[in-house]
Order: C-alpha cells, then sequence, then structure tokens
C-alpha cells in the first residue's frame, strides 16, 4: 500500500461515459493498493469534507461504473475564483487534504476543473505541503484546450446523429400529409460541435440533416426561411439540428426569443427548437414538429460510441499513473496520430494550457453557406462515433446500471462556512 | 405463383417496427410466391395508384426492413369517412384494385385503418368483387381493441424507460447545486400508455420517476406542486413524466396553456413538459430543465423491445397467412396466455370488433394517488420492453437502416380527383 490518499471528484454536467473514467481510476489505484477517496458533489464534498470510502464498494460495482452514465458520486456546478478572492476556500481544500492525507488529487471536468487543480497545486507549493494535482478531461461540449477531443462528447455526438437518423426516416414518412419541417435541438452555448456531430447522419445534399444552425455563424432568419422552403420544395420535407446557441448578429440568443413572461405574468421558458418551429409555421405555413432531447443526449449511455468510451478508460487509468509519478499539474489528453485509420494515445499536457482556455471548431469546418459541415469537419467526427458497447441489460428490458452505497468517511474537521 | 396481387399499405402514425411488419408480410408473401405491391404514402397512393413494386427490391433489403425504423412506403394521416360520405373514394380503392388484381388488400395501422379495410371489404362484397381485407396492427399508443398490446408500443415504451431512468442519474448527481426538478414529456394524447411504461424505470418510492401524470386523471396543479415539494425535500430532486394529454378538470390540455400569440403576434407552441417546468420554477423556485423527445420516441429502433420486434414480425406473417385463407376482415391479434413467464400467441380477430374502439388504461393501473403505476401494470408492461435487438451497425458507428428504391408500377387509370 503507498503512502497516502488519491481524491477523485467529478466536476460540471455529467456525461455517458464520466463514471467509466472513475470506474478506470478506482481500480487503477485499487491495483496499486493506493487508497481512493470520492468527494460527493465534487469540490462541494472535499469543501465541506463530505467524503466517500469507495473501498467499501465491492470490485464488481466499480466496474460497473464502466457502463453507468451520470456521476455516480455527485457532480456540482461551483467555480473557484481566482487564488486571491476565494483564499479561504483554497485554504480549506488543503487543510480537508491534509486531514486525510491526501498526497494525489484527481479533477475530473472541463476547463474550470483544470483551473481549480491548477490553482490548488500552486498553493500547495507555496505551503510546502506535498500534493500532485492532475486534471482528467470530460465534456460533451468538446471544448477543452489541447486534447483532441474531449471524453463524453464522442458518445453525446453518436446519440446525436442516431437520433437524427431515425426521427429524420419518421418525417420523411409522414411529410405528404403531416410535419414537413422538424427541428432538432443539440446541446452547445458556444460551440457548435454537437450540431456539427449530426451532420455525421447523413451524406448527400438530399440526406437529413439538411439544415445545422451553429453558433459559430450569425442566425439570419430570412436566409434560415429561404433555405427551409428550397429543402421542402426539393426533397419534400426538412430537418432541421439547431443548437442552443446560435444567436443573430447583434448577439441575441434565439433561444430566449420566446422566453419571459406571458399574459398572466407566468414565466415562459425558452428554447432555439420550439422558438425556430414557430416561426417556419407561422412565416412558411408548413406543419411543424420539434424535439428537445436535454439530458437525454449526455445521459444516453446505451448508445455511447466504443471510442468514447476507450477514451473515457484511457485517461481514467493514465490519470492514477500521471498521479503516482508525481506528473503534478498535468492532464492527460487524447492525441490523435492517424485519421485512417483512426489512432490516438494518450499523452501529459499541462494544465496551464488548458486552464480557462476554450476550443472552438475550426472555421473549416464549417460549409461556406454555414448550414452544414465540410469533409474536413467528417473526417474528424466520424471515429469518435465509432464502435458500440451497450451497457448489460437485465430480465427487466432495462440496462443494469450500478447505484454505488457512497460510504461517508468519518469528518475530523470542524464544520466549513463558505 | 398465386394468382393475383397483395397489396401492402402502412397508416397514421410510423413506429420502429413497423417496417418489420412490412418485411414480414413481403418475405411470407415471396415465399408464397405471391406478388406484393405498396402504396405509396398509404391510402393516397392506392388512391392515387401510386403503387411499388416490391418485386424490384433485393431480398437483402427487404430482410434490412426489420431493423429499419420510418415507414419505408410513406405512411399518411388520412381517414376515410363512412362509406356514405366518401362513397367515391371507397369505389376508387376497389377501381385501383380490379385494375392491379388486387385480391388481397393488408392495411396496417390503428383504429381508423381497421376501420377503412372493413369498410372497403363490405363495399367489395356489395359489388361482388373477391377481396379479402385483413387489417394489421400497428401504434406506440397501445389503444387499439382486442389485441393484448400493440406492435410499436413496446419499443417507444423501452425508450421512455431507459431514457428516463438514464437521465434521473443525471439529474441525481447535479442536484445539489443544479437541475431539481426534471420534467419528461411522453406521446399519449387520449391514454398514458407511454407515460406508464417510464414506471418501469424505477421501483421504490425514492426511485425516478417520482411522478408520473396521466391524462386519465383530472390535473390538479396545488396537488402536483405539493408532490413535487415533498419529492425534493425527501429525495434531494424530483422526475416527472407528463403525458402530453393531461387536461384539468374542465378539460382544458395543459399543453396549450404556453400556446398562442405572444406580443409580436408570434405563435407561440404548447407542450406539457415546458409548461410544467416554468409553473414548478415561478411557484417553487427550483432550478428545471425539461425534455420533449417527441418523434424520437416512436423512431428510437436501435433501442427497439426484443418482444415488440417479435410481435411486429408475427402480425406480418400471420396478416399473409390469413389472407391467403380468405380470412376476410380480420387481424391478426396478440394473445397473452401467460404473465410469468411471458407467453403469447397471435390469434385472428374480427375488423368490426377492433374499428373504432379504443382501448383505455384500466383503472387498476394507476396508484391511488394518481401519480404512479400499480403492480398490475407493472406486470402487464414489463414483459413488452424485454429483450434487445439492435440495428447492425457500419464501420462509421451509425445503423445500418435501409432506404428502398420504391419502383413505382405503371399507372392504368385516369388520375382520380378526390
Amino acid at each position: 500500500m503507498a503512502n497516502g490518499t488519491l481524491l477523485y471528484a467529478q466536476s460540471g454536467g455529467v456525461t455517458a461515459v464520466i463514471n467509466a473514467t472513475a470506474s478506470a481510476v478506482i481500480t487503477t489505484a485499487r491495483a496499486r493498493r493506493v487508497k481512493v477517496l470520492a468527494a460527493r458533489n465534487g469540490i462541494l464534498g472535499a469543501l465541506r469534507e463530505d467524503l466517500i470510502d469507495t473501498s467499501k464498494e465491492p470490485l464488481a460495482s466499480i466496474r460497473a461504473l464502466a457502463h453507468t452514465p451520470g456521476g455516480a458520486f455527485g457532480s456540482c456546478r461551483v467555480k473557484l475564483k481566482s487564488l486571491e478572492a476565494d483564499r479561504a476556500r483554497y485554504e480549506r481544500l488543503l487543510e480537508v487534504f491534509r486531514a486525510h492525507d491526501v498526497r494525489w488529487f484527481l479533477y475530473n471536468g472541463g476547463n474550470d476543473s483544470a483551473d481549480t487543480a491548477l490553482k490548488v497545486s500552486r498553493l500547495a507549493a507555496e505551503y510546502g505541503y506535498p500534493l500532485t494535482c492532475i486534471g482528467v478531461p470530460k465534456t460533451i461540449d468538446n471544448d477543452l484546450a489541447v486534447t483532441d477531443c474531449c471524453p463524453g462528447f464522442g458518445s453525446a455526438a453518436k446519440y446525436t446523429a442516431v437520433s437524427v437518423r431515425e426521427c429524420a426516416l419518421d418525417v420523411a414518412a409522414m411529410a405528404d400529409t403531416s410535419t414537413k419541417v422538424f427541428v432538432y435541438e443539440a446541446m452547445g452555448r458556444h460551440a457548435g460541435w454537437l450540431a456539427a456531430a449530426a451532420g455525421l447522419a447523413g451524406q448527400g445534399p438530399n440526406d437529413a440533416p439538411h439544415i445545422i444552425l451553429f453558433p459559430e455563424r450569425p442566425f439570419d432568419e430570412a436566409m434560415f426561411f429561404a433555405e427551409v422552403k428550397k429543402t421542402v420544395e426539393r426533397v419534400g420535407y426538412c430537418v432541421v439540428v439547431a443548437s442552443e446557441g446560435i444567436h443573430t448578429a447583434d448577439g441575441t440568443f434565439v433561444a430566449d426569443a420566446g422566453a419571459g413572461k406571458d399574459a398572466f405574468g407566468h414565466t415562459q421558458l425558452g428554447g432555439v427548437a420550439s422558438h425556430l418551429a414557430a416561426r417556419v409555421k407561422d412565416t412558411l405555413g408548413y406543419k411543424v414538429h420539434w424535439t428537445l432531447p436535454d439530458y437525454l443526449q449526455r445521459s444516453a449511455r446505451h448508445i455511447a460510441s466504443k471510442t468514447d468510451l476507450d477514451q473515457a478508460l484511457a485517461v481514467g487509468k493514465a490519470a492514477v499513473d500521471y498521479a503516482l509519478k508525481g506528473m503534478n499539474a498535468t492532464m492527460p489528453v487524447i492525441q490523435r496520430t492517424a485519421d485512417a485509420p483512426y489512432r490516438w494515445k494518450i499523452v501529459p499536457a499541462n494544465l496551464e494550457d488548458i486552464a480557462n482556455h476554450e476550443k472552438t471548431m475550426p472555421a473549416g469546418f464549417l460549409r461556406k453557406d454555414g448550414f452544414g459541415i465540410t469533409a474536413a469537419a467528417r473526417r474528424y467526427l466520424e471515429p469518435l462515433i465509432r464502435g458500440e458497447s451497450p451497457p448489460p441489460y437485465g430480465r427487466d428490458g432495462l440496462p443494469k446500471y450500478v447505484v454505488l452505497k457512497n460510504v461517508a468517511v468519518k469528518k475530523k474537521l470542524a464544520k466549513f462556512e463558505g
């Protein structure tokens, strides 16, 4: 048994495969006889000294995490500020780490988490506390810098492409007398990565999706209507995929167009798909339907990408390796070494190069007209949704997802107010 | 080769497995050396004499229909009226049948289609035209009379239960600092069958879905809020599944609450989930998210139920058998012979007993408080989502769905205006 404890925490929006990373972290550490605690609800658990003893979970449960979506230890949406502005909380983290002999801190999240891990490592150095901080990549948004792609994205991308292909077949069958325009709303506030993945559902100009709307291009309603009309007249129907984050040239989010209060003072929630569908109905007179998959797209472990799963497992294993080697302030990232056949490997990157950077979609991935993806985008995206790795199913027809016991570690410190 | 032609048509909303029925119809008929034509876009194709020669499709394509969602020949939302009111159209159908020597007419749809098939058979008898009309069951709504369940429902039910289990894991992980109430909108205007299927996602009182809202019970907002609050306080979050058809005691659809025109005169589309989510946010102050899967739930062949697929194939095969035996005005239906182990067989039913009837959910399937399903409902529903039968996937990570050539048969008649 190595001296010291490894603390693992999940951060931000969960994915279909973040638990696979957790599974790899814990099984790798166990094999190296390292004790693993997990913070309940991400960094909050670390601040609250609300820690989970993963050694209380049988190996079968830890292995089952590899096919279980969600965040098994809980996650949170909390961003620590700068070392100066949030010093008390950073110091509290060190205090908790010291109390539980945490020598390795693995923070599984996106840009913000990389930043937090980096700052904790700096503070530890300042105080002379021996700590190795490792960022572990995760996000369906695919917007992490340095890494070629992010674990979590491939599965959400596969869900998107498969769902769009399927509903397009439905619309095609009914278009003669029913729905002619169908709008699919994809997650992606700042970058259109998931909307782009929908483009994998079809190939030719008559294949769905016929129109993709990206936050990277200003939304022009008149041009959109013209394209919808042209498509319906040519194909008989039109499948539109819209990023939640599309906005007009002046920066107004299209999703906010329907949001606000109604005549009774009741809240109206926004939404790109419902708004676009309503506008198409009003202006072009077509029968419309729309879908908002929301969390379904990031929790659909049943249609996870094998590539994505493999990478989620690989970053978890590498994170423990890096930690035990003392490779402080790094993140295991995915490096693509070939497109065809697709090859990748895990390499270390400096958290400094990742924290607070955001990877946007290359301009060369968007078609000139802004309504679709290019061959270059297809080359990049296609390997990421490749392969299936369905969960085991029970006799009841449902995936056998595991729920952990999550036994709390006895607290040693006073309550923290902050 | 038997004398005469078998005409197959798809009707109403398509499903994940209606093409499996088509596949079984065509392969069974081919094996019996019977020529099969398909009507393009359902009964409209029959009226327009827009017929497809299925013999032009290779056997591999016909077999691939068994794993392809949508409606391969096109479907339509057209209901013929009574024989008296729509006599010209019924007579046109007979005229087209005569021109193409159609001796067997298989109409794959719900209540309305059973009614149309029945009327066509009566008119044929009146005119002394030798025709055998068979209804073939299909609907995700599960509201067909006589049959124990409807092909198409089991797969949509499985999609629903799996999706709710998955997104509930997501919400559970994030609830501490993010979404506390999640609302899932299920199809079902008149009957809450799909919402009920969501109940399979969990077992105990703390398992999602915590609240199911059925069109069978009047919606009472105050009671709903109280239940949401109680659940969030007990469990930490609350997953709600709402049928699109829920309404208040006076019959007002909740989905219409947000529908209408906004201040700019723009259409606002309705929706149960977005409305409930907004009301919960306003009244209880919880952070909310919601999903509207819409067509995704009925086209998700990738998560089809094996039971459902088997039944879709079985009714297709039986329909051809019944047709060739001259069992006019019948429908092959599913008879459940045992719950555990689940056993079923296909038996003939009279179209007269099915046409224009609607099967509602037994009162004993709803919990007394109206917010969940009973053990009896579970016993009925669970076998229907059992088993997996994923489609084959390509190297590109996408299901290999087939698109038919749909070669038109040369027209023999003048154009029909009607």
